[in-house]
Order: structure tokens, then C-alpha cells, then sequence
């Protein structure tokens, strides 16, 4: 079997940490497996840099702060290869440039776009764990990049992809993906499998276990993803293309706190209103979610929509420069809201999903503000106060049995 | 003008010297020049590194040591580049596989072999300042290598040859090279020209101003040199083949501490004795300096010789194990030794001043242990109590005038 194995920040913090890493891998090696390590900069490392470049440059091109940051995974790897050399296993440690992991231009936000195979497999030929950089790349003008948020993850499926990998682990602080937040939902359980597309939503709905690159990447190659701890054996779970019969129509619930409500009162009821917002929104780069219209007084019309809570206030400020134009008598913004999100791939053939979960939060006494649906999902806007309880509320309705 | 200069790690240690290195560039640039900068890995920052890496594992691999330490210089390249940013002047840092700086595969001691000059010369035609990692290379395995003390130097010297620079300018904590240690002999008056084969003779007699590897880069290649301190404008010292008609006969005094004499006593007078003491020597790498040989008593004799107090250790012990095949009756150690040196290019053709130098010593009432000449060098092993009284004998014999 060929393994990549990917551990974050923490898991690397400290010298007990990096050795608990490498005893796992090692474990894994001396079964007669191929294993390929992919690491992220240790702790704190990638903060302190940050602040160090901050402190020189506040305005530093992205081209120089991914040349500074890529010291960390390059640290990282160095250091877990001396600890493997410590418990006298075959290893070498690589960056990007050295796999060679080519990338798109974009510093600070890079892409894959193709993986050389060839020194690993040599590598792993020669019976050594293969130990790379995450969240790195290099780009057609031989610069360095980096991948942006959640990058090893990312980088671990491509290496998988590339691989041909029989598995790609990622390792978290968690033991696997669970029904909704343990933590809010004390009754949560841990899946055995998700599929892909349930992984996604729950991914971009903030459950924050996986990058969501990562699961369109690995969805993309088919490679087999399994989330697991770095601190106990436990099993994990597996995400894939098809999981096993026996699934459930609702796989979790997530909760995503970071979202403001934006409402334009009274616009003129006139065509082209809806467009010229967006397209002001979308100039500032400025993701827009759950959409409601509604007809307001008078023939005027009030349109609402969400945002992320860090692009509030900018969006707030470009709509207000432009309120005249867009005939709107009152901009308001409400940062006190969360979106609550059941997601099940059985729900596409099931109409009931969206009812039970009404159902369940009128009787938590759970007010509703927006409503958006997919396929395999149905989110609600709530007030934030009510998070925890709808939450609860929700999971128990579907995955409470 | 094409313009090589090198900044060590002191020099760039925090924002303020990061801030003064860049505009020291800047101000060349702006004069039309185009500019490369060397830099080394941040104050401590080796240190800090190497001691992690000994944490973790006191034997790690020199090819993973490499790949951990040259993360030091990619931090004080990104760095600097943010800081020439904010200061509004185009500028991109590079490591040595961008460059790309080719050596040989030898980790942790690494020769260049191959500097490829396209990358530079396109960003210099962009009318960008460059700045390049000191200290590393790649070897032929696509491996990162380091060059081992002294790197940043030979870096700069053979960026400058690449390149056909105009001038390699080394920023040091002093202004330029000087007739003796200042701090020693207090009337030592700095140098505006030295040749090659003088600064290589003070070099590496301890002069500790240029390492000997890039100053023999130098020769090579014929890069006009100059040391230069980053702290002040003055002029500095040329280093290059041949200086001014008024050059002096003796161009400097070095004091070299890390000395200690090792004495075989009592060997019988047999071939081959010599050559065996210096076989095992050789086998253990230790270098062997000054050596002397007299005739004892008995129709027995004595061998002494030099080595550096780092290797002392080592060569008595090995010696003593061997100490009845290499028939001594006694093997001592003496590290409280010094070596004073006198160089200069024009003493090739005067026959005086060995003589004029064991004047003064015997004048300043001190003891001479052994001697060494070369054709531009005379060095004489003296304890270390009268190092600085011989220093400045010999100093104000030759040079203060």
C-alpha cells in the first residue's frame, strides 16, 4: 500500500509531538508500506512569520511573504526527517521545488496544476519515508507559492492523486467527522463514511475538519480520504464516492457562525435593481449566499442576502455609496445571525428533509429568517442566540437513534 | 556598474539594521547601478536552528541539517525584500535553487561548481534590486547544500565572477582590513589595498575579516574585493592582484589563538617514524601546521608540530594509542600558544624581515617556539601570555611609521 499521511501545525509542535508522528509512520513503514508524510509549519511558526513581515512591511508583495512563509513547512519537514533518523529509519525530507509541485501563479492563494511523481517514487523505491512541505508550491516563473487556508490538506490529496495513493489519512484533533459539533451537541456521533458531496457542504458550512479544496480534489481523483486523530487509534472516518447502504438520510449537522444578514428596504420595483447590487458586490470580491426577495409597500421591493462577517462591513460601505442609484431607502446589516445546515446525500430523493427541520425548530421555538437549499443540504438563516438550541434541535430530529 | 554586495548576519539582525542594509542598496541603485545583494541568515538565527536540530537529533544527517539551516537565509532574503518594497523600490529575493547555485553534492561543506547567471540578469534588466541567499547551493540531486563557515563570502565572490561583476563589496562590523587587530595594537592603521596572496596568508592566519575560500574565489576569477563596514561610509580595503607602487614590505600582523603544540618525545631515530604520526593524523582529518624536528639525546629525536586547539584533543589521543608503534617515550600537549604572523607581498624579495621580526621579539623579550615561513609569510609560535606584546613589537617595528 501507498499512504500519504498528513498531520497539521499541532501535531508537529513540539519535539514529544514530532516524535509521536514519526513513531505512527514508522509504524505504517515497517508493515511494508510506502508512506508519504505531508507536514505543516510547526505551531505558531506560520503566525510569528506573519507578524515578523508585518512588522517590516505591512503592504509586503504576496511573491515575498510565500517566500518567507515556505521556510516553515521546510523547518518542519527537516526536522521530523532528523527525529526518523533518530529511531534509524531510511527518510528524506522535500520541498515543493524538490518534488517539483507546480502551481498556478497566485501567490498567497495558489492552485495546483501538476505533480511530478518521479523523485518520490525513487524515493519510496529506495525504501525511505517520503517526508513533503505542505502548503507550498512553485510556479512557471520558478517562484514559490503557497496554497492559502487549508493547503497541507490539499497538498496531502494531490500527492495522493499523483501517487496513485491506496489512502490519503488526514490527521486533526478530532477523531473523525461527527454528526454535528460535539461540543454544541453533546449526543453527536462519530460517521464511519461520508461521501464526497456531503463532505463538501459540511466543508464550506464551516465543520472545519477538511478544507474544502481538498474534498473537490479528492473527489475529483477519487482518492480515498479518511480523517483521523494524531493523538489516539481510533478509526476515523472515510470519505468516498459511494458510502455503504445503510446510510442516513441526514449525515450531519453544521453550524456556520461566521455570516451577517444585508437587507436593502425599499427599492423601486424596477428591472435591473438585483443586478446592478450583485455586480457591485462581486467587483469587491464579495461572496454573496442565501438570497430573499420580497415585495415590500407601496410597489417597492426589499431584497436581503448574506455575507461572510469580515466582508460585512465593506459590503455595507459600497452599497451605501451607491444607495441613490440602487433607490434604496434603508441599508441595514444584522451580524448577529448563523446559518444552521443539515446535509445528506439520501436527502435527494427524500422531500421530507426540509419539513422535518422546520418542524423541529418551531418546536424548539426557533425563529427562521432565510431559507436556501441544494440538493443535498437545507440551511437556515437564525439568530444567533438560538444557535445552540437549534442545533440540538435538529440533530436529535434526524440523528438521535 | 554591476554591483555584488554582502551583508553578514549581525547586519541584518532586526528591523532597524534590515532597514539600513536596504537602504544602503537602494542608494546605489538610484545612482544607476544595477545591484545584487548577499545576505546571511539573521543574527542568531543558525545557532537557534542548529539547536533544535540537536534537540531532536545530536547526529541528524548533514543533508537534513542543510535543508533546516537554509531556511535562515530564505527568512533574511524575504524580508529584506519587503523592507526595499516599502521604501518603493522594485526588488525580488532569491535562494540558491532559483539562482540556480550549483555545488558540489558535499552537505554541510559544499564547493560551487556552476552558477547559472540568466535569472539574476533578467531581474537586474527589469531594473530590480536581487537578493540572493547566502551560505546555500543545490547539488546535482537536486539536494540544498551549504557551504560551511565563511559561506555568505563565497557566495557574494562567486555571484560577483558569474555575473562580471564590477566590485564584490563585503559588509563587515569593521572598516576594512587593517595592519593588526586594532583592539590588540592600538596604532594599527587600516589598509586601502591589500593583494590576494596577503589577504589570504591574514585570512587564514586569523585575521577573521574575509574567509580564505572566497578571497582564493577572488584570485581566481580576478573579482576586485572590498571590505567595507555597514555601520559608516568609509572607504574600506581593496582586495585584488596587484596595489600601488608604495605598498609596504610588510602588509599586516595576524594572531592566530587557535593554536596548540603537540611534542613526540624520545622517538628512535628511524625512517618512517615521521610519516607514520603523520598518516594518522591525516586518517582523523587533522590538519597539521607548523612542524619541527630535533634531534634528542640518545641518538633519539623530538617532533613537534601545530594544530588547532579544536582538533588537539583528538591527535594526542589518537597518538597515544599508538604510542608504542610511533616509539615515543612521551607525548605532550601545550594549548596556551599562539602564532604571530607577518605578511606581506613585498617581503617575496627581501631577505630582512624574518630577521627584523625575531629583532623585535627578542627586543619586546619574548620567547620564540617554533617558525614558520612562506614567501610572503613569517610566523613564529609564541605562548599566549605575550600575544599582545608581541603583536605590537612587531607591529611598530614594520608599520608604524
Amino acid at each position: 500500500m501507498l499512504i500519504v499521511k498528513k498531520f497539521g501545525g499541532s501535531s508537529v509542535a513540539d519535539k514529544e509531538r514530532i516524535f509521536n508522528v514519526a513513531r505512527r509512520c514508522i509504524e505504517d513503514y515497517k508493515k511494508g508500506n510506502d508512506v508519504v508524510v505531508v507536514l505543516s509549519a510547526m505551531g505558531k511558526t506560520t503566525d510569528h512569520l506573519i507578524e515578523m513581515a508585518a512588522d517590516i512591511n505591512p503592504n509586503a508583495s504576496k511573491r515575498e511573504m510565500d517566500m518567507l512563509l515556505a521556510t516553515g513547512e521546510q523547518t518542519s519537514v527537516a526536522l521530523m526527517a532528523m527525529a526518523m533518523q533518530s529511531l534509524d529509519v531510511p527518510c528524506v525530507s522535500l520541498n515543493a521545488w524538490q518534488v517539483a509541485m507546480h502551481t498556478s501563479s497566485k501567490y498567497g492563494n495558489a492552485r495546483f496544476k501538476r505533480i511530478d511523481s518521479e523523485r518520490i517514487h525513487n524515493e519510496l523505491d529506495a525504501r525511505k519515508i517520503v517526508i513533503v512541505t505542505g502548503f507550498q508550491g512553485i510556479n512557471k516563473y520558478e517562484n514559490i507559492t503557497t496554497l492559502g487556508r487549508g493547503g497541507s490538506d490539499t497538498t496531502a490529496v494531490a500527492l495522493a492523486a499523483a501517487l496513485h495513493a491506496d489512502a490519503c489519512e488526514i490527521y486533526t484533533d478530532v477523531e473523525g467527522v461527527y454528526t454535528a459539533d460535539p461540543r454544541i451537541v453533546p449526543n453527536a456521533k462519530k460517521l464511519k463514511e461520508i461521501t464526497y458531496d456531503e463532505m463538501l457542504e459540511l466543508a464550506t458550512l464551516g465543520a472545519k475538519v477538511l478544507h474544502n479544496r481538498s474534498v473537490e480534489m479528492a473527489k475529483k481523483y477519487g482518492v480515498p480520504l479518511v480523517v483521523r486523530s494524531s493523538l489516539t487509534d481510533a478509526e476515523g472516518t472515510w470519505v468516498k464516492e459511494v458510502v455503504s447502504m445503510e446510510s442516513m438520510l441526514v449525515t450531519g449537522v453544521a453550524l456556520d457562525k461566521n455570516a451577517a444578514r444585508i437587507a436593502l428596504i425599499g427599492l423601486k420595483n424596477e428591472p435591473g435593481i438585483a443586478f446592478k447590487i450583485f455586480a457591485l458586490l462581486a467587483k469587491k470580491n464579495i461572496n454573496v449566499d442565501v438570497i430573499l426577495q420580497s415585495i415590500g409597500r407601496d410597489n417597492t421591493k426589499d431584497i436581503s442576502f448574506t455575507v461572510t462577517r469580515d466582508d460585512a462591513k465593506e459590503a455595507v460601505e459600497i452599497l451605501k455609496e451607491n444607495q441613490t442609484a440602487l433607490t434604496a431607502d434603508r441599508i441595514e446589516m444584522d451580524d448577529t445571525v448563523v446559518k444552521v445546515s443539515v446535509v445528506g446525500a439520501g436527502m435527494q430523493t427524500n422531500a421530507g428533509v426540509a419539513a422535518g427541520m422546520f418542524e423541529a425548530l418551531y418546536n424548539a421555538n426557533v425563529n427562521i429568517r432565510m431559507i436556501a437549499t441544494s440538493e443535498i443540504r437545507v440551511t437556515v438563516l437564525i439568530n444567533e442566540a438560538d444557535a445552540d438550541r437549534a442545533m440540538r434541535a435538529v440533530h436529535d430530529h434526524f440523528l438521535d437513534n
